[in-house]
Protein backbone atom coordinates (compact mmCIF):
# COMPACT_ATOMS: atom_id res chain seq x y z
CA UNK A 1 0.00 0.00 0.00
CA UNK A 2 1.18 3.36 -0.70
CA UNK A 3 2.25 5.32 2.09
CA UNK A 4 -1.02 7.88 0.91
CA UNK A 5 -3.59 5.42 0.58
CA UNK A 6 -4.67 6.52 4.77
CA UNK A 7 -5.40 9.89 3.64
CA UNK A 8 -8.45 7.93 1.51
CA UNK A 9 -10.00 5.31 3.88
CA UNK A 10 -13.14 7.06 4.07
CA UNK A 11 -14.46 6.86 0.50
CA UNK A 12 -15.06 3.85 -1.48
CA UNK A 13 -12.52 3.42 -4.40
CA UNK A 14 -15.12 4.07 -6.53
CA UNK A 15 -15.66 7.45 -4.82
CA UNK A 16 -11.49 8.01 -5.27
CA UNK A 17 -11.50 7.51 -8.85
CA UNK A 18 -14.49 10.21 -9.15
CA UNK A 19 -12.20 12.48 -6.61
CA UNK A 20 -9.02 12.25 -8.08
CA UNK A 21 -10.32 12.97 -12.02
CA UNK A 22 -12.18 16.05 -10.34
CA UNK A 23 -9.15 17.33 -9.11
CA UNK A 24 -7.56 16.87 -12.06
CA UNK A 25 -10.08 18.79 -14.18
CA UNK A 26 -10.26 21.48 -11.75
CA UNK A 27 -6.13 21.53 -12.29
CA UNK A 28 -6.13 21.22 -15.55
CA UNK A 29 -9.01 24.58 -16.31
CA UNK A 30 -7.11 26.89 -14.12
CA UNK A 31 -3.82 26.23 -15.35
CA UNK A 32 -4.41 26.64 -18.62
CA UNK A 33 -6.42 29.00 -19.64
CA UNK A 34 -5.14 32.42 -21.04
CA UNK A 35 -2.31 30.37 -22.69
CA UNK A 36 -1.88 32.13 -26.30
CA UNK A 37 -2.73 30.23 -28.86
CA UNK A 38 -3.88 29.67 -32.67
CA UNK A 39 -3.74 27.32 -35.08
CA UNK A 40 -0.42 26.87 -35.90
CA UNK A 41 0.46 26.04 -31.89
CA UNK A 42 -2.48 24.37 -31.17
CA UNK A 43 -1.63 20.68 -31.55
CA UNK A 44 1.76 21.13 -29.36
CA UNK A 45 -0.27 22.75 -26.24
CA UNK A 46 -3.17 20.10 -26.50
CA UNK A 47 -0.54 18.01 -26.37
CA UNK A 48 1.63 19.43 -23.27
CA UNK A 49 -1.35 19.46 -21.38
CA UNK A 50 -2.75 15.90 -21.95
CA UNK A 51 0.96 14.64 -20.77
CA UNK A 52 0.84 17.30 -17.74
CA UNK A 53 -2.27 16.36 -16.38
CA UNK A 54 -1.95 12.73 -16.72
CA UNK A 55 1.09 12.93 -14.28
CA UNK A 56 -1.46 13.07 -11.36
CA UNK A 57 -2.82 10.08 -9.03
CA UNK A 58 -4.89 7.74 -10.94
CA UNK A 59 -5.17 9.77 -14.17
CA UNK A 60 -5.05 7.01 -17.27
CA UNK A 61 -5.39 9.31 -19.65
CA UNK A 62 -7.16 12.76 -20.70
CA UNK A 63 -8.56 13.76 -23.78
CA UNK A 64 -8.50 17.40 -24.82
CA UNK A 65 -9.81 19.31 -28.05
CA UNK A 66 -9.15 22.43 -28.48
CA UNK A 67 -12.22 24.13 -30.87
CA UNK A 68 -10.26 23.87 -33.98
CA UNK A 69 -12.90 26.46 -35.84
CA UNK A 70 -12.63 29.46 -33.19
CA UNK A 71 -8.83 29.58 -34.12
CA UNK A 72 -9.86 29.87 -37.85
CA UNK A 73 -11.95 32.48 -36.79
CA UNK A 74 -9.65 34.73 -35.35
CA UNK A 75 -10.65 38.17 -35.77
CA UNK A 76 -7.75 40.44 -34.61
CA UNK A 77 -4.09 42.03 -35.47
CA UNK A 78 -2.10 39.30 -33.70
CA UNK A 79 -3.27 36.48 -34.43
CA UNK A 80 -3.55 34.38 -31.20
CA UNK A 81 -6.34 34.29 -28.76
CA UNK A 82 -5.86 33.34 -25.15
CA UNK A 83 -6.92 29.89 -24.42
CA UNK A 84 -10.67 30.42 -22.55
CA UNK A 85 -13.06 27.58 -21.32
CA UNK A 86 -15.54 27.73 -24.52
CA UNK A 87 -12.93 26.85 -26.58
CA UNK A 88 -12.40 23.40 -24.18
CA UNK A 89 -13.52 19.86 -24.97
CA UNK A 90 -11.92 17.44 -22.07
CA UNK A 91 -12.43 14.09 -21.00
CA UNK A 92 -10.07 12.89 -17.80
CA UNK A 93 -10.48 9.11 -17.30
CA UNK A 94 -9.58 7.97 -14.01
CA UNK A 95 -9.43 5.17 -12.41
CA UNK A 96 -8.92 2.96 -9.09
CA UNK A 97 -8.42 -0.37 -8.04
CA UNK A 98 -10.70 -1.53 -11.19
CA UNK A 99 -12.97 1.18 -10.89
CA UNK A 100 -12.88 4.07 -13.44
CA UNK A 101 -14.87 7.78 -14.08
CA UNK A 102 -14.96 9.84 -17.07
CA UNK A 103 -15.01 13.35 -16.01
CA UNK A 104 -16.23 15.57 -18.77
CA UNK A 105 -15.82 19.12 -19.35
CA UNK A 106 -17.39 21.25 -22.24
CA UNK A 107 -19.46 23.95 -22.96
CA UNK A 108 -23.14 23.67 -22.71
CA UNK A 109 -25.03 26.34 -24.79
CA UNK A 110 -27.85 26.09 -22.68
CA UNK A 111 -25.72 26.80 -19.09
CA UNK A 112 -23.42 29.07 -21.38
CA UNK A 113 -21.04 28.07 -19.00
CA UNK A 114 -18.15 25.15 -19.25
CA UNK A 115 -19.84 22.37 -17.67
CA UNK A 116 -17.38 19.61 -15.15
CA UNK A 117 -19.25 16.84 -14.89
CA UNK A 118 -18.94 12.59 -14.48
CA UNK A 119 -20.07 11.14 -17.99
CA UNK A 120 -19.34 7.40 -17.08
CA UNK A 121 -18.41 5.81 -14.19
CA UNK A 122 -18.33 2.33 -13.61
CA UNK B 1 -34.41 21.01 -10.73
CA UNK B 2 -31.48 23.11 -12.03
CA UNK B 3 -30.98 22.34 -15.89
CA UNK B 4 -27.58 20.57 -15.16
CA UNK B 5 -28.48 18.11 -12.43
CA UNK B 6 -29.22 15.65 -15.67
CA UNK B 7 -25.10 15.80 -15.68
CA UNK B 8 -24.85 14.44 -12.57
CA UNK B 9 -27.27 10.99 -12.79
CA UNK B 10 -25.21 8.86 -12.43
CA UNK B 11 -24.05 9.69 -9.10
CA UNK B 12 -25.09 9.54 -5.54
CA UNK B 13 -25.53 12.63 -3.75
CA UNK B 14 -22.48 12.32 -1.72
CA UNK B 15 -20.04 11.51 -4.71
CA UNK B 16 -21.51 14.39 -6.04
CA UNK B 17 -20.19 16.60 -3.02
CA UNK B 18 -17.18 14.79 -2.94
CA UNK B 19 -16.79 15.84 -6.86
CA UNK B 20 -17.92 19.48 -6.85
CA UNK B 21 -15.13 19.49 -3.54
CA UNK B 22 -12.64 18.37 -5.63
CA UNK B 23 -13.01 20.20 -8.43
CA UNK B 24 -12.84 23.09 -6.36
CA UNK B 25 -9.58 21.93 -5.01
CA UNK B 26 -7.68 21.70 -7.85
CA UNK B 27 -9.17 24.77 -9.44
CA UNK B 28 -7.46 26.99 -6.31
CA UNK B 29 -4.15 25.41 -6.16
CA UNK B 30 -4.18 25.33 -10.18
CA UNK B 31 -5.28 29.37 -10.46
CA UNK B 32 -3.32 30.91 -7.36
CA UNK B 33 0.21 29.45 -7.09
CA UNK B 34 2.52 31.65 -8.31
CA UNK B 35 1.35 34.73 -7.05
CA UNK B 36 3.40 37.02 -5.58
CA UNK B 37 2.62 37.25 -1.02
CA UNK B 38 4.70 38.63 1.91
CA UNK B 39 3.17 38.82 5.29
CA UNK B 40 1.45 42.23 4.35
CA UNK B 41 -0.68 41.01 1.20
CA UNK B 42 -1.04 37.45 3.44
CA UNK B 43 -4.60 38.68 4.61
CA UNK B 44 -5.97 40.49 1.45
CA UNK B 45 -5.15 36.86 -1.12
CA UNK B 46 -5.97 34.49 1.51
CA UNK B 47 -9.45 36.03 1.73
CA UNK B 48 -9.75 36.97 -2.32
CA UNK B 49 -9.06 33.19 -2.78
CA UNK B 50 -11.85 32.12 -0.43
CA UNK B 51 -14.18 33.88 -1.85
CA UNK B 52 -13.35 33.41 -5.35
CA UNK B 53 -13.66 29.62 -4.80
CA UNK B 54 -16.83 29.71 -2.70
CA UNK B 55 -18.78 30.92 -5.82
CA UNK B 56 -18.07 27.60 -7.41
CA UNK B 57 -21.26 24.89 -7.80
CA UNK B 58 -21.78 23.08 -4.27
CA UNK B 59 -19.14 24.97 -2.33
CA UNK B 60 -19.93 26.32 1.33
CA UNK B 61 -16.74 27.66 2.49
CA UNK B 62 -13.52 27.57 2.23
CA UNK B 63 -10.98 27.71 4.68
CA UNK B 64 -7.20 28.83 3.45
CA UNK B 65 -4.25 29.54 5.98
CA UNK B 66 -1.31 30.42 4.39
CA UNK B 67 2.02 29.69 6.45
CA UNK B 68 3.07 32.78 8.30
CA UNK B 69 6.01 31.03 9.55
CA UNK B 70 7.48 30.73 5.92
CA UNK B 71 6.46 34.39 5.08
CA UNK B 72 8.60 35.62 8.43
CA UNK B 73 11.44 34.02 6.60
CA UNK B 74 11.94 35.29 3.07
CA UNK B 75 15.62 36.12 2.60
CA UNK B 76 15.80 37.48 -0.55
CA UNK B 77 16.12 41.12 -1.52
CA UNK B 78 12.09 41.79 -2.35
CA UNK B 79 10.73 40.64 0.25
CA UNK B 80 8.32 38.56 -0.92
CA UNK B 81 7.60 35.31 -2.69
CA UNK B 82 5.92 33.22 -5.13
CA UNK B 83 2.76 31.47 -3.53
CA UNK B 84 3.57 27.71 -3.60
CA UNK B 85 2.31 24.59 -2.55
CA UNK B 86 3.90 23.47 0.25
CA UNK B 87 2.82 27.25 1.79
CA UNK B 88 -0.85 26.22 1.88
CA UNK B 89 -3.03 24.27 4.28
CA UNK B 90 -6.65 24.44 2.45
CA UNK B 91 -10.28 23.15 3.67
CA UNK B 92 -12.88 23.07 1.09
CA UNK B 93 -16.81 22.47 2.65
CA UNK B 94 -18.80 20.88 -0.59
CA UNK B 95 -22.98 20.19 0.06
CA UNK B 96 -25.25 18.82 -1.97
CA UNK B 97 -28.76 18.04 -0.45
CA UNK B 98 -27.69 17.17 2.73
CA UNK B 99 -24.27 15.38 2.09
CA UNK B 100 -20.84 17.17 2.97
CA UNK B 101 -17.70 16.36 1.83
CA UNK B 102 -14.44 18.22 3.38
CA UNK B 103 -11.63 17.92 1.10
CA UNK B 104 -8.18 18.95 2.23
CA UNK B 105 -4.54 19.89 0.73
CA UNK B 106 -1.85 20.67 2.83
CA UNK B 107 1.94 19.24 2.30
CA UNK B 108 2.65 16.19 4.14
CA UNK B 109 6.17 16.16 4.99
CA UNK B 110 6.47 12.16 4.37
CA UNK B 111 5.09 12.51 1.30
CA UNK B 112 6.73 15.68 0.43
CA UNK B 113 4.17 16.71 -1.66
CA UNK B 114 1.14 19.06 -1.11
CA UNK B 115 -1.67 16.02 -0.96
CA UNK B 116 -5.13 16.88 -1.59
CA UNK B 117 -7.35 14.32 0.51
CA UNK B 118 -11.00 13.61 1.80
CA UNK B 119 -11.15 14.08 5.72
CA UNK B 120 -14.52 14.14 6.38
CA UNK B 121 -17.27 13.05 4.57
CA UNK B 122 -20.85 12.51 5.90
CA UNK C 1 23.48 49.53 -4.93
CA UNK C 2 21.64 46.69 -4.39
CA UNK C 3 23.04 43.34 -5.45
CA UNK C 4 20.66 43.19 -8.30
CA UNK C 5 21.50 46.12 -10.66
CA UNK C 6 24.47 44.92 -12.14
CA UNK C 7 21.77 43.37 -14.07
CA UNK C 8 20.32 46.10 -15.52
CA UNK C 9 23.43 47.74 -16.67
CA UNK C 10 22.86 48.07 -20.69
CA UNK C 11 19.51 49.82 -20.18
CA UNK C 12 19.11 53.46 -19.14
CA UNK C 13 16.83 54.18 -16.11
CA UNK C 14 13.66 55.34 -17.96
CA UNK C 15 14.03 51.75 -20.15
CA UNK C 16 14.31 50.22 -16.53
CA UNK C 17 10.96 51.84 -15.53
CA UNK C 18 9.54 50.24 -18.64
CA UNK C 19 10.81 46.87 -18.30
CA UNK C 20 9.44 46.58 -14.50
CA UNK C 21 6.10 47.90 -15.55
CA UNK C 22 5.85 45.65 -18.52
CA UNK C 23 7.09 42.54 -16.24
CA UNK C 24 4.09 42.99 -14.04
CA UNK C 25 1.45 43.58 -16.53
CA UNK C 26 2.50 40.44 -17.55
CA UNK C 27 2.33 38.90 -14.81
CA UNK C 28 -0.90 40.25 -14.01
CA UNK C 29 -2.59 39.23 -16.99
CA UNK C 30 -2.08 35.73 -16.70
CA UNK C 31 -1.46 34.80 -12.59
CA UNK C 32 -5.39 35.51 -12.45
CA UNK C 33 -7.02 35.06 -15.64
CA UNK C 34 -9.58 32.42 -15.35
CA UNK C 35 -10.75 33.55 -11.15
CA UNK C 36 -14.15 33.21 -10.18
CA UNK C 37 -16.05 36.43 -9.81
CA UNK C 38 -19.04 38.46 -9.37
CA UNK C 39 -20.53 41.50 -8.25
CA UNK C 40 -20.05 40.21 -4.57
CA UNK C 41 -16.18 39.07 -4.82
CA UNK C 42 -15.31 41.70 -7.39
CA UNK C 43 -13.85 44.33 -4.84
CA UNK C 44 -11.97 41.57 -2.96
CA UNK C 45 -10.09 40.30 -6.27
CA UNK C 46 -9.22 43.80 -7.45
CA UNK C 47 -7.25 44.87 -4.04
CA UNK C 48 -5.87 41.07 -3.60
CA UNK C 49 -4.17 41.41 -7.38
CA UNK C 50 -2.96 45.35 -6.35
CA UNK C 51 -1.59 44.24 -3.64
CA UNK C 52 -0.03 41.47 -5.10
CA UNK C 53 1.42 43.02 -8.26
CA UNK C 54 2.74 46.22 -6.17
CA UNK C 55 5.04 43.71 -4.46
CA UNK C 56 7.02 43.51 -7.76
CA UNK C 57 10.35 45.72 -8.13
CA UNK C 58 9.93 49.15 -8.68
CA UNK C 59 5.95 49.18 -8.91
CA UNK C 60 4.63 52.22 -6.96
CA UNK C 61 0.98 51.49 -7.68
CA UNK C 62 -1.27 49.28 -9.50
CA UNK C 63 -5.02 50.48 -10.21
CA UNK C 64 -7.46 47.44 -11.58
CA UNK C 65 -10.94 48.18 -12.84
CA UNK C 66 -12.59 44.97 -13.27
CA UNK C 67 -16.08 45.80 -15.58
CA UNK C 68 -18.95 46.04 -13.21
CA UNK C 69 -21.26 46.20 -16.23
CA UNK C 70 -20.51 42.91 -17.56
CA UNK C 71 -20.47 41.04 -14.38
CA UNK C 72 -24.45 42.52 -14.03
CA UNK C 73 -25.13 40.60 -17.27
CA UNK C 74 -23.95 37.04 -15.71
CA UNK C 75 -26.63 34.89 -17.81
CA UNK C 76 -25.56 31.51 -16.46
CA UNK C 77 -26.90 29.27 -13.81
CA UNK C 78 -23.96 29.66 -11.91
CA UNK C 79 -23.89 33.37 -10.60
CA UNK C 80 -20.37 33.89 -11.50
CA UNK C 81 -17.87 34.07 -14.50
CA UNK C 82 -14.03 33.17 -15.03
CA UNK C 83 -12.04 36.49 -15.27
CA UNK C 84 -11.12 37.32 -19.33
CA UNK C 85 -9.11 40.12 -20.75
CA UNK C 86 -11.58 41.94 -22.32
CA UNK C 87 -13.24 42.41 -18.54
CA UNK C 88 -10.10 44.35 -17.68
CA UNK C 89 -9.03 47.78 -17.26
CA UNK C 90 -5.44 48.48 -15.45
CA UNK C 91 -2.57 50.68 -14.88
CA UNK C 92 0.54 49.77 -13.29
CA UNK C 93 2.82 52.98 -12.06
CA UNK C 94 6.81 51.93 -12.19
CA UNK C 95 9.44 54.04 -10.98
CA UNK C 96 13.29 53.60 -11.41
CA UNK C 97 15.66 56.33 -9.74
CA UNK C 98 13.23 59.54 -10.63
CA UNK C 99 11.87 57.98 -13.82
CA UNK C 100 7.83 56.76 -14.19
CA UNK C 101 6.54 54.73 -16.24
CA UNK C 102 2.67 54.00 -16.90
CA UNK C 103 1.65 51.04 -18.72
CA UNK C 104 -1.79 50.36 -19.19
CA UNK C 105 -3.67 47.33 -20.83
CA UNK C 106 -7.49 47.49 -22.03
CA UNK C 107 -9.37 46.10 -23.88
CA UNK C 108 -9.63 48.14 -27.49
CA UNK C 109 -12.43 47.43 -29.27
CA UNK C 110 -11.16 48.24 -32.96
CA UNK C 111 -8.54 45.46 -32.07
CA UNK C 112 -10.95 43.28 -30.40
CA UNK C 113 -7.46 42.20 -28.00
CA UNK C 114 -6.43 43.52 -24.54
CA UNK C 115 -3.46 45.67 -25.09
CA UNK C 116 -0.65 46.45 -22.89
CA UNK C 117 0.72 49.57 -24.20
CA UNK C 118 2.98 52.36 -22.48
CA UNK C 119 0.23 55.43 -21.69
CA UNK C 120 2.90 57.69 -20.46
CA UNK C 121 6.66 57.84 -19.09
CA UNK C 122 8.71 61.06 -17.85
CA UNK D 1 1.34 50.74 -40.12
CA UNK D 2 -0.29 48.60 -37.61
CA UNK D 3 -3.78 50.31 -36.53
CA UNK D 4 -1.81 49.62 -33.24
CA UNK D 5 1.21 51.69 -33.24
CA UNK D 6 0.02 54.65 -31.65
CA UNK D 7 -0.10 53.10 -28.57
CA UNK D 8 3.77 53.25 -28.57
CA UNK D 9 4.01 56.73 -29.93
CA UNK D 10 5.58 57.36 -26.34
CA UNK D 11 8.51 55.32 -26.26
CA UNK D 12 11.73 54.65 -28.73
CA UNK D 13 12.10 51.56 -30.81
CA UNK D 14 14.81 49.89 -28.88
CA UNK D 15 12.07 50.63 -25.45
CA UNK D 16 9.33 48.90 -27.71
CA UNK D 17 11.84 45.85 -27.92
CA UNK D 18 12.20 45.83 -24.22
CA UNK D 19 8.74 46.46 -23.57
CA UNK D 20 7.30 43.72 -25.37
CA UNK D 21 10.58 41.18 -24.17
CA UNK D 22 9.60 41.98 -20.39
CA UNK D 23 5.63 41.79 -21.29
CA UNK D 24 6.14 38.06 -22.55
CA UNK D 25 8.79 36.87 -19.91
CA UNK D 26 6.21 38.12 -16.82
CA UNK D 27 2.90 36.33 -18.97
CA UNK D 28 5.35 33.16 -19.40
CA UNK D 29 6.57 32.48 -15.74
CA UNK D 30 2.68 33.25 -14.15
CA UNK D 31 1.28 31.49 -16.86
CA UNK D 32 2.94 28.03 -16.87
CA UNK D 33 4.38 28.19 -12.99
CA UNK D 34 2.10 25.06 -11.00
CA UNK D 35 2.45 23.06 -14.25
CA UNK D 36 3.08 19.31 -13.53
CA UNK D 37 6.09 18.28 -15.03
CA UNK D 38 8.88 15.45 -14.81
CA UNK D 39 11.75 14.17 -17.28
CA UNK D 40 9.64 12.55 -19.65
CA UNK D 41 6.80 15.21 -19.95
CA UNK D 42 9.65 17.95 -19.93
CA UNK D 43 10.53 18.02 -23.56
CA UNK D 44 6.95 18.80 -24.79
CA UNK D 45 5.81 21.30 -22.08
CA UNK D 46 8.97 23.44 -22.48
CA UNK D 47 8.10 23.36 -26.61
CA UNK D 48 4.46 24.21 -25.92
CA UNK D 49 5.65 27.01 -23.61
CA UNK D 50 8.35 28.22 -26.57
CA UNK D 51 5.32 27.97 -29.12
CA UNK D 52 2.74 30.25 -26.99
CA UNK D 53 5.17 33.33 -25.84
CA UNK D 54 6.93 33.29 -29.84
CA UNK D 55 2.91 33.82 -30.90
CA UNK D 56 3.16 37.56 -28.68
CA UNK D 57 3.77 40.84 -30.61
CA UNK D 58 7.36 41.22 -31.10
CA UNK D 59 8.48 37.87 -29.84
CA UNK D 60 11.17 36.74 -32.18
CA UNK D 61 12.00 33.14 -30.23
CA UNK D 62 11.74 31.83 -26.78
CA UNK D 63 14.17 29.52 -25.25
CA UNK D 64 13.14 27.72 -22.69
CA UNK D 65 15.30 25.22 -19.90
CA UNK D 66 13.60 23.11 -17.44
CA UNK D 67 16.16 22.18 -15.13
CA UNK D 68 16.95 18.17 -15.73
CA UNK D 69 18.74 17.57 -12.48
CA UNK D 70 16.06 18.97 -10.24
CA UNK D 71 13.68 16.81 -12.11
CA UNK D 72 16.09 14.00 -11.81
CA UNK D 73 15.86 14.27 -7.96
CA UNK D 74 12.04 14.17 -7.41
CA UNK D 75 11.49 12.12 -4.04
CA UNK D 76 7.90 12.08 -3.39
CA UNK D 77 5.58 9.10 -4.38
CA UNK D 78 4.48 10.22 -7.29
CA UNK D 79 7.15 11.19 -9.86
CA UNK D 80 6.52 14.36 -10.61
CA UNK D 81 6.41 17.97 -9.64
CA UNK D 82 4.65 21.52 -9.75
CA UNK D 83 6.85 23.64 -11.93
CA UNK D 84 8.63 26.81 -10.04
CA UNK D 85 10.88 29.56 -10.58
CA UNK D 86 14.16 27.66 -9.53
CA UNK D 87 14.11 25.26 -11.90
CA UNK D 88 13.67 27.68 -15.16
CA UNK D 89 16.04 29.50 -17.51
CA UNK D 90 14.63 31.71 -19.87
CA UNK D 91 15.42 33.68 -22.99
CA UNK D 92 13.02 35.92 -24.73
CA UNK D 93 14.82 37.23 -27.83
CA UNK D 94 12.21 40.44 -28.76
CA UNK D 95 12.88 43.05 -31.73
CA UNK D 96 10.84 45.84 -33.05
CA UNK D 97 12.15 47.64 -36.50
CA UNK D 98 16.06 46.48 -35.93
CA UNK D 99 16.08 47.06 -32.26
CA UNK D 100 16.52 43.58 -30.58
CA UNK D 101 16.25 42.88 -27.01
CA UNK D 102 16.93 39.86 -25.02
CA UNK D 103 15.24 38.96 -22.01
CA UNK D 104 16.25 36.82 -19.48
CA UNK D 105 14.79 35.14 -16.21
CA UNK D 106 16.87 32.86 -14.42
CA UNK D 107 17.56 31.57 -10.52
CA UNK D 108 20.44 33.83 -8.68
CA UNK D 109 21.74 31.75 -6.35
CA UNK D 110 22.86 34.89 -4.58
CA UNK D 111 19.50 36.87 -4.44
CA UNK D 112 17.36 33.27 -3.81
CA UNK D 113 15.08 34.86 -6.33
CA UNK D 114 14.09 34.03 -10.22
CA UNK D 115 15.53 37.32 -11.63
CA UNK D 116 13.81 38.91 -14.83
CA UNK D 117 16.72 40.90 -16.60
CA UNK D 118 18.16 42.92 -19.65
CA UNK D 119 21.07 40.29 -21.10
CA UNK D 120 21.44 42.19 -24.07
CA UNK D 121 20.30 44.97 -25.93
CA UNK D 122 20.95 46.50 -29.76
Amino acid sequence: MNVYEKYFKLISKRERAIFEGAITMGALFHQFIGTPVNSKTVDGIEKAMKEAMELQPCINEVKIIINREMLGQIKNEFQYISLSGDMLDIKVFSEYEGHMAVIRMKFIEELQYPLMYVEEVK
